[in-house]
């Protein structure tokens, strides 16, 4: 593994969100609006996404960098009434590496700034990228499964 | 902007695909069979991921990161016949931060080693996150658009 291979990230923007700190679980994201502020002298590179329903969000969960927290075995959902499932099966915000996502509906572009529905990004995350959302290839064409605890009362966009 | 915050990443392991470079425009990855092997020391971290039929793969486009190449319009899917998109409404290797992702079908998990099918990535890349693909959360439940040009002989998983 080459291990002298640099893989640096830089913020292309910031989320503006009314949501200050993560809440507790179960906090329905679905009808939060926030705003993606991307830097000024990239705000071409947004230009056709609005023909776009919706975007894929990807950001620096910088609240959850600290290596102490980061275990192999977690509860899913942080229900602990469930048995532990490996970091990988989960969507804890505790990884490897601190990177996070969601598909989010884009509801309107304005210069520099974009208007979306559904993301569960706390105010001032810092954004890696936007891509568009893509059916079929971001979403399976023949559908998917999962177990029953990660799609239970689920957060849908 | 805090410039100061430090984003590095790390491999948390490689893909070994039989596709060893980026072929033209056009290919088709979907019946691309490759492993996806974990460092042994995350090994646990796979536990419950073949509970899910597909998975989501975060990597490093180790062969897109010369800045030089990166432009803020670019060709749709290299159709220059297209007018330009902004890279953020495009899936350009090229991009700020050079984190590609796929949906993929999860074939089967043998310890360290995921086999997939599906994945656009080239052998030898680097692999950042597995997160498992949750239905309705990672896609959008009322369904998406997009153009044309977009979903056009997509690459469907």
């Amino acid at each position: 593994m080459d291990n002298e291979l640099k893989m640096e990230l830089k913020p292309i923007g910031l989320v503006n969100s009314p949501i200050r700190e993560k809440p507790a679980n179960g906090f329905n994201w679905r009808e939060i609006v926030a705003e993606i502020v991307i830097r000024p002298e990239l705000a071409e590179g947004l230009d056709g996404l609005a023909d776009f329903s919706h975007i894929m969000v990807y950001w620096w969960m910088h609240q959850a960098t600290d290596p102490a927290k980061m275990a192999l075995k977690v509860y899913p959902r942080g229900r602990k009434e469930l048995p532990p499932v490996g970091v990988f099966a989960s969507r804890s915000p505790y990884r490897p590496n601190s990177i996070g996502r969601a598909t989010v509906r884009l509801l309107e572009r304005r210069d520099n700034i974009l208007l979306v529905q559904g993301l569960d990004a706390i105010d001032g995350t810092p954004v890696l990228d936007i891509k568009p959302f893509i059916p079929g290839y971001d979403s399976p064409a023949e559908g998917a499964s999962a177990p029953e605890w990660a799609t239970r009362h689920q957060r849908q966009v």
